[in-house]
């Protein structure tokens, strides 16, 4: 067995990403409708221009604009009418000077026009006279040929989560089925003699497997698919057994729990035992979440959480985040914050980055926070709380009326 | 036909608010490993307490602090060692004065003891007797019956949209199955004679129906369901036909497109005609985003969008988003935000309420926005953002220097 020193939690994302960068995770074909949420496996490039024609982007004239230099509601310009062009229909009408050509909004534009004037700023004279009476800069109330999206333009990034407004633009494109990375497959392995699920009746002492939905709904959330779950006997031969089998199926490994002093060593002696690298972290100075174990063998990434429901959690959301942002390649990280105020002195232990549950009000337009107190062993502190607040590993506290980002959880 | 006033935002809520709220979703079943993201349907109180007995939150022994007052490296408390409780088992031990019973973490505590000493502070001397070199105080590593979660207490409220740390608290509960609400069926109409999706051949002078697709993933993301989507021709008898029919079967009909000014009053007539109230917005005083139509009949929501993707996109996250929250009862909306400095003086019409596309960008751990621009008829403006910079109805602009919430998106 390797000696392990606790490490900080920067370092612990260092050797993370050396690792875990090796992990290949397959792509899917999904079409547009089931993509939302899905990160891009390839870049995507425009197929076409859009528009692919110069249309108009209002109702009304398609004119050359000097035509229409200086028209006003005094004097304006008369323009010959020579015809239309129907919405989704092409043309092949060519606009000469001093003459004028309907066009709907959408529609596409005549050769020969540089500038469409709204129907608002005309009028009919006769059949075969329209009045302008405003004039127009060149290029007003059209969109030109790739305005929007320019053929082989990289339009989407690789490693980009896909969000409603990127569904428009793969329609505009005529893009149907897209590449995105397969759901890493994750199993959740709970260890305890103790732990019974929540279907189950409970007797007296025994104690509910919490970690196993707390973390469930995590991997959701990250972009994982949890294939499989497990309540093992906290033993090494039991424990041995599954991260074995579940390795050879699973992207990651998450094993929670391992209550016991004798548990934790039997995690990281197990999760050692089955290859090359192995056993990388072992202790993060992170608070809650000292006992972290990480590891990686054959291709598959282990995370061991401390079994306290509070710390597992939020341990989770520190480096389980950071695996899935590595195997799903995200290219784009905004953790999401909000600003606030301290409202009261917050002490924390310098030497470990502390993550604080905290309470957000707002008064007077200014967004204050104060920290939910409660046990690691407790979970109902997490859920009375809107965010965590991060103190850095140096720091010794937070004071009262100091300004800092708040994780929205 | 009524007469209608363009509208501004905050009255248009107020609006949709008094009329979309006898809205009845129903409610539905859902077991907890499927109901990350949905909306409590009801309050979740405890059905037991948490922890449901005294218990300890470390490996040690289990004392009455009064017995290890002062103790010291030099100075140790000497205790006679009477028992141990296992992990997940009751005990009937009773400990009495200068004794002792070892207790794993999470394991049961036995009646007569306040304290847990952490076995790192002790020393076994011999089988009966265990010194201790730390004093404690009473209650110290326990967590005490009810201290986490109390019975009948409301753990989670109506309208919560479920977190993973919920999935936590429902299985501490041993509660498997939730009510939530049910996703309100949703149906899609684009209108437009020209309108091709996006799976079909495109011919010149035809466009890609796009608001469909960015529309279904806003309509997931707010915690709806896209049941049905449609392509109606840009006519009254089309579109009257189209929105009864899928009106009987929606909660809610979203119509976009009419691109033509004749397909907006289209869509304002055959909504008017569905039944009372009707339509109650017809112009709002938002940039982009004018045309919007809002309607209500036969407990159904209506929403007429504006034809130009980016138009329709913006409304739909300001009105479509108001609408889920009425529907859903959404108890929490903590609208994701990030501040950030103007880079550069933004313009606008005071009058209407401005959604102006923005990038962000970090330099010095400052962070900065720019606007993107581009034209409504665009969808690739909103993909290159960051998030929308919402300008209040009565202000000219933006300064370069001012600070401003940014809604992520």
């Amino acid at each position: 067995m390797k000696l392990h020193q606790v490490k900080n939690p920067i370092d612990i994302k260092k050797e993370m990403n050396k690792y875990f960068k090796t992990i290949k995770i397959e792509k899917e074909t999904v079409n547009i409708e089931s993509a939302l949420n899905r990160y891009l496996y390839s870049d995507i490039k425009g197929k076409v221009n859009i528009p692919d024609f110069d249309k108009s982007t209002v109702d009304g004239y398609a004119v050359k604009a000097s035509d229409v230099y200086g028209a006003s509601e005094s004097i304006p310009a008369f323009l010959n009418y020579i015809g239309e062009v129907e919405m989704g229909k092409d043309t092949d009408i060519v606009l000469d000077y001093d003459q004028c050509v309907y066009v709907p909004t959408g529609g596409k534009l005549p050769l020969g026009c540089n500038a469409m004037v709204m129907i608002e700023h005309t009028e009919k004279i006769d059949e075969e006279t329209i009045g302008v009476y405003k004039p127009l800069g060149e290029g007003e109330n059209i969109i030109k040929i790739g305005e929007d999206m320019r053929k082989d333009e990289i339009l989407l990034r690789k490693g980009r989560k896909i969000k409603s407004y990127d569904l428009g633009v793969l329609s505009a494109q005529g893009i149907w089925d897209i590449d995105v990375y397969k759901k890493p497959a994750v199993t959740i392995i709970s260890t305890g003699d103790e732990l019974v699920p929540p279907y189950k009746d409970i007797k007296e002492g025994q104690i509910r497997d919490i970690n196993t939905y707390t973390i469930m709904g995590a991997v959701e959330e990250f972009g994982g698919e949890v294939t499989n779950t497990s309540i093992v006997k906290d033993n090494y031969e039991s424990l041995k057994e599954a991260v074995t089998k579940y390795g050879e199926i699973s992207d990651i490994v998450i094993i929670s729990g391992g209550s016991s002093v004798g548990a934790k060593d039997n995690t990281a002696k197990v999760l050692d035992s089955l290859g090359e690298p192995g056993v990388f972290v072992e202790g993060a100075a992170i608070k809650p979440g000292k006992p972290t174990i990480i590891s990686f063998s054959n291709d598959t990434a282990f995370i061991g959480l401390p079994g306290h429901p509070l710390s597992s959690a939020i341990v989770f959301t520190v480096f389980g985040k950071e695996l899935f942002n590595i195997l799903l390649n995200k290219n784009k990280i905004n953790e999401v914050v909000l600003e606030a105020y301290c409202e009261q002195n917050i002490h924390s232990t310098p030497g470990r980055e502390t993550y604080q549950s905290v309470k957000i009000e707002e008064r007077d337009g200014k967004k204050y926070f104060r920290p939910i107190l409660g046990k690691s062993a407790s979970i109902s502190t997490i859920v009375k709380a809107d965010g965590l607040l991060k103190i850095e590993i140096e720091e010794e506290g937070i004071s009262k009326g100091d300004k800092r980002e708040i994780i929205l959880i």
